[in-house]
């Protein structure tokens, strides 16, 4: 069962639903851009200046934080997300590498 | 540019249009397919036995063709898929690997 957060665990992601958050272009943007920091670095989900509202970020990243791409946590007033890289490199292994390669 | 009939080059392929390609489950449910198939494996798209219209099946097949994971050919009046397999390999190492291992 996902965490009281929504974060699935490793064994229940499911690759479909991944493939549906990263087919929107604002969400593949996101991982793209997580995938160019260094490992395990958070980032804030304001830092992205995505063109949408508030309330559609939230949403966005309700998506890729279900699917299992990405994990968010409480800092104070914002929240910030980093890349579930092990997890998914152990789950879909060569996923990551796609998206590297198609920036 | 793509072909008359819609099939991109390798070059021309782009990820977020694969992803976006096989975020539907009926799309999705047909490229495993074709991979547990042998390799340039022809299927008719009536052979899929979808649970939707003629016209969406068409849509679907579209779809696949427009994003370069099959492709089409007339087979007097019927139409059949293969997986661009080698295509597909090429230009997204690994992406197959993921879906056999995730049917």
């Amino acid at each position: 069962m996902p965490d009281p957060e929504g974060h699935p665990s490793t064994e229940e992601m499911d690759l479909r639903t991944v493939l549906n958050a990263l087919a929107d272009p604002l969400r593949y943007g996101v991982v793209s851009a997580l995938l160019s920091e260094a490992e395990g670095a958070a980032r804030t989900c304001a830092s992205f200046n995505l063109p949408v509202s508030k309330s559609t970020i939230t949403h966005h990243f309700r998506v890729l934080r279900e699917a299992g791409l990405v994990r968010q946590v409480d800092r104070g007033n914002s929240r910030a997300a980093t890349l579930r890289h092990e997890d998914l490199d152990k789950r879909f292994p060569g996923l990551l590498d796609l998206i590297r390669a198609n920036p």
